[in-house]
């Protein structure tokens, strides 16, 4: 986690106040509930609320000392709440603060990718209906296949992303539980109904059985789940990067005026953002394994797990956050040249239209395999000749080929327009209708 | 994918007998719903589904020569359909059947795998109400911690994988889709309705919107999931290996009499079936960052997700089948002392209570660091005694302790029945109220 | 390991006949040993040369019985020596015999590998020479850079195998030890200097210090390396693949006359060889990360290491094996046009040549804030032109450039053969002096 | 990188004002190539060595109006050397600074490691002697096997790290090479003379074909090697979890007089610093796949690693320099219980032994099956008394056993220095002869 690639709002959740702002509020819903329990006195509950403060400089100090962060912060805590402190984690073990503090954390990190991916979703939206009917070449191994749309590539964006928005409510789901079940899980010291009353209160699901922790396979999904979405970004990033290269230049990020390319090459507009967010993507990735490994942990515990979710815990929220805002800026501001999209797809001499002649062919009685000689023979020419001949004028010149098909016919399957009969049914499928 | 680990029911699926099969079911149920438009003659579909077959030899034959696999699989079933095979795949690209075909079989291969965590879970449960009040010490970091029972760890294990149930129905829906939308996705040559005939007829849902290919992030999800299943597998794995070893010895893999451990030690009884499964667990892991690295494609996609899925298809799902099937073997056959758990809980000298102590102090008006130091300067000695020293004993002789706590009360703090009062709560929550 | 993607030479290093003749030789070589150390008759180390024989379907109906394949295989070797038999493995453990024959395995995998990459250096070394002076543009964030040569992509990727060789052959010495040391390491019933006989009739090097088997970093640093010459390949693969595409074409795999590109566009050729090498580079970096798991096994070892050894071990090398050969073959053939690359160099109208530019008006006294700003204005005009305006025109039209440089020194500022200047000088450092 | 897992001397190599100080030195040395080359007046690189100085703030300040930061490092440094910094950074591209500096910043993070490992042999050596004689019993799966000594233990350490030394010293030659070549790596603009000197004043070597970059298959063998070595780490850290858990407890990590355990159980002493080395692996593990997915960079190079270097560059140090110091500190105080590394050996009733009994048997003319059975029809008794029978009472008993082997031979198989008699030849092999 760098300050160049992440937002204060996701970095805020993973600072030190935060935390420890989040480890007050559950132990003092603790007291409260032990309280109404008739464990505790409602008195040191309600001091617990009132002078309850801590500060994250004096609980370092403490920490030092100690080398136990909770008892540090137990320690600063009393130092302020006074004797009736001494009824605070009564019954619990530090690993029901930490954990359910790091379901809290990562719940809200989820939300805020949640909102990321829906500005990303909105600005997909708008983009893919701004260019639905502007036609493009689709590619398949990087060579040209038939024409598409340019709405239809950021639909496709669109529907996976909306996906993504599903994957990432269900890791929130999985991480967002609360154990207050004591150091093996069994609440020998402490009554289930705390738990109960701390999960409520923190907006939490109650974890239904905890060892000393909760367990780690739901962390596991939810850093797994991470890895994917940043699959998704790198997608549609390396789609941009292909856009812009100089032989392509269907498009552009959007390059500032006072912005320079390249310390040496003056002229230099590169798609810089898209890369970085490959890298991002790799990172992210990255994070996953880590995660993976983290379940086995040795029988109801142990710490192994932590040094681990302290760098990745932020590390690839920040950046999976800074790279879901950072993709949704490229692609609102991505420059579209639709001219250079129709020049590209009638580059190739009409070769793109090459399988609708094969069905006409087939259809009109030749069968498969001829049908298939006489195209290539005819594409093969197109091809070899790097754009000068045009595909519809070898195949009216081709007598085997008009044989078959009237010459009306031929120039009608090279419309256009044929294939975008069906966007309208795809963007209702993605978009709903509308 | 060894025969070694794997089971033949989820090696069918990945043959090629069955994915021809699916292919055929493909091309055939393409064809009615084009003799349904009037695509094609409905003789010709009819002619499929009558004289369809196919030979995975004389396919492969086909395919040396033209080195593309759906139109080796196609020239091979025209020799069969004769000339109606024409109308085969009439505006199909080869991907609408690929991909179609293995979101059948990744579905197929999920129901495997659902139906071995039931297998397990039923297993996991029996056991887990056979040993629910037997008690065993809960460890954290290895060392131990306070009682629990033995039917609460399994309890644990129980909830895990039906948490693993519920990601697999998800992994499954995500990969379930069919896409019959030709060269780029746009349904130029052939009309949506095919798509949603077939997704129907083959249990699959309509792919929204597709490029030549299904979006990659959901088999990368898929995938994803498999590597978090294999972690909760390698967790109760690496319990029993712990279980077993010769020092703790609660609990041992059944050693069948014929069995030899060891070529040179006779004695040995090793926990190698978990220890494999924890060696398995690391190769379904493995395959997850490729499964996520191919969901960059260039474009409207290129094929190097092919070799990838090639062999992480088979290879993650045989692999975890097994090893969920192993495991299920490997729980239900597990040889379990329980007098050997009481003997290990018993062994520290009763400092496995300590806390109860601790707490106690300080209900009774002790401070928390003074009851702390009171505790620990006891435990100390117990600890550092190796064995031969009582907590119970130090703490009656202990006159700053008895100054707080009565000697019936620190007597009665000893009794393992309390950190079983629990138990059926948790019971409760992760198998119903029964 | 599946055929489409495997070669015989590497596979047959795996097969069961391969691996149990290198046990043979094993047992074999240590009874030579100890029959010289007097400890087994030497008329049995002779026998077992003699008569020792071995059957693969036999030892794998006993191992079926006895659930260990060493005792199978000695079982089965008993039955073809006689009473001799039983001084056989005398005061060895399995694994003496496992690690040490998978060190065999790995460092034959090895030097197929190494021989691979010797292929590829050979093929590379030719094609770098063919095209030494063919100009094409150098890319930088796939925008067009600075020209550079064909020969130098290609020397780059030599030097770059040329690294990858001398990693495969530390990554063979890594693996290349032998361990006969006995139950835990220390050779209690068995002298050192049987280890060291096998060793060296087996081409090993010693184990200085085993524990029951080989420590596992050695196999970890080779299947690391294997993913490093993985990503080379994927390097090298991934150039090719954007030299094909359709607005690019600088290059092409070979297409077969018979080939058929796509089931619907007779047109097609695809790169899908290198994109299949892209596919295998994720897959053999994919067996990194649980190799890099096999390192910490527990105590002197468990056996989780084996089933991941049993699959990556095949998978990893004959992958990769297949990989490289088939980079060879694509590079051997690789179509090249050096027309199309002087004229995508040139569709920049000059820009490519804008540093040159810069600097000399930093020569000439411009400072370098202002000159960048002169360069700028003009390449940005050329920019937007889209290939009709040229840089050069531009430039002697501007009075502020022509102040600082004449004309006649910026039209020398365009000659081409500026950039191949030194390219005699990096073949010779990654070549050597011919 | 968190303070918490961080050490200053790591940290500084990565921090802005080293990574600026670094840029000068490379700026300030190609200037005093480039005037003995008479390209800049000697003035010029005179008044750069003399004047040249740089803030990081303003850098930063600069930086974010330009978004470029080598322009801005530039900018500022002219704002000190004034007007004759318009010959610095002539000919050069930005990636020859940043990459040649990254190479130094590589090189000094593993001469720190180098020296890390250094310490950690200097310890192990130490303690390796120390407890070159001590009995204790070796495991295999976690089950008893045969004696062995815990010196030999540290040594298989020892000579583990060993080896990472010699990978580390690879590792570090791989990334330290200097590349001044210009945009595409012709050194179009730049004398290659200029490149050598940089390289020797740096203490790098040349790179001898580069593109803009320095190629990253030599960053990713990098970082591959760190995964190694982080396994070795998480190897050894293991072995004390596993010495110190309740029922082993041949081994402590050191406990300082002021620590708490536990908030909870005082009389707790986890080992958490092996644990956490355990984690630290997993995260050093984790940055190897996004280092090996960097190397496959587009052409002659995009800029997609910069992020993932950023990151993991620092990340991957300085977690691995912390951990290899911790883990030298942990094997540095290690309490080791020799006492209790004898009792746990002697536990299974002399089952340990079995082998040599066995080995007796066969040499005693017993066939190996019938030897097999003898003892394990014993040693099954012995392991079924769980600690009450003797494995050698009952051979004495055994009239099969003793008809092959007199009484006394078989109270002479059951002494412990057998097992040691080779313990100086291995040391002499680990350590040399002393």
């Amino acid at each position: 986690m760098i300050p160049r690639y992440s937002r204060p709002e996701m970095v805020a959740i993973w600072e030190p106040e935060t935390r420890f702002r989040i480890w007050f509020e559950i132990e003092a819903h603790a007291m409260d509930a032990l309280a109404e329990l008739g464990v505790v006195p409602k008195d040191a509950a309600k001091a617990v609320w009132e002078r309850g403060k801590f500060e994250v400089e004096r609980i370092d100090e403490i920490e030092r000392e100690v080398k136990h962060d909770v008892i540090a912060f137990l320690t600063n805590l009393a130092e302020h709440v006074g004797d009736e402190a001494r009824f605070v984690h009564q019954g619990m073990t530090s690993s029901d603060v930490l954990d359910t503090c790091l379901g809290v954390q990562m719940a809200r990190a989820a939300d805020l990718m949640i909102a990321d991916v829906d500005a990303l979703l909105v600005v997909l939206k708008r983009r893919a209906y701004e260019f639905k009917d502007t036609p493009t070449i689709g590619r398949s191994h990087g060579i040209h296949a038939e024409p598409t749309t340019f709405g239809l590539k950021l639909a496709q964006a669109y529907a996976e992303f909306a996906r993504c928005r599903a994957r990432l409510v269900m890791a929130r789901d999985e991480v967002a539980t609360c154990a207050i079940s004591g150091a093996v899980g069994t609440f020998a010291n402490i009554d289930p109904r705390v738990e109960e009353h701390v999960a409520k209160a923190m907006g939490l699901s109650v974890e239904p059985v905890s060892t000393q922790v909760i367990p780690r396979d739901r962390h596991a999904m939810y850093f797994a789940t991470l890895g994917v979405v940043a699959g998704c970004v790198e997608r549609l990033a390396t789609e941009v990067r292909h856009l812009q290269r100089t032989e392509v230049l269907e498009a552009e990020e959007y390059f500032s005026p006072g912005q320079k390319g390249s310390s040496a090459m003056p002229h230099k507009r590169n798609p810089v953002l898209t890369e970085n967010l490959t890298g991002l993507a790799r990172l992210v990735r990255g994070y996953v394994t880590p995660a993976l490994e983290n379940v086995a942990l040795w029988h109801e515990r142990d710490i192994s797990h932590s040094s681990v979710e302290r760098m990745i815990g932020p590390d690839a929220t920040v950046t999976l956050d800074f790279a879901l805002v950072r993709l949704t800026n490229v692609m609102d501001k991505l420059v579209v040249y639709p001219d250079r999209m129709l020049a590209n797809l009638n580059k190739m001499g009409g070769l793109v239209h090459s399988q609708r002649i094969l069905l006409a062919l087939t259809q009109a009685g030749v069968d498969r395999e001829g049908a298939y000689r006489l195209v290539q023979r005819n594409a093969m020419r197109v091809w070899e000749s790097d754009g000068k001949l045009q595909l519809l004028d070898l195949l009216k010149a081709d007598a085997d080929v008009t044989a078959a098909l009237p010459v009306a016919q031929i120039e009608a399957l090279f419309d256009l327009g044929h294939h975008m009969k069906h966007v309208d049914t795809i963007f209702g499928r993605v978009f709903g209708k509308s």
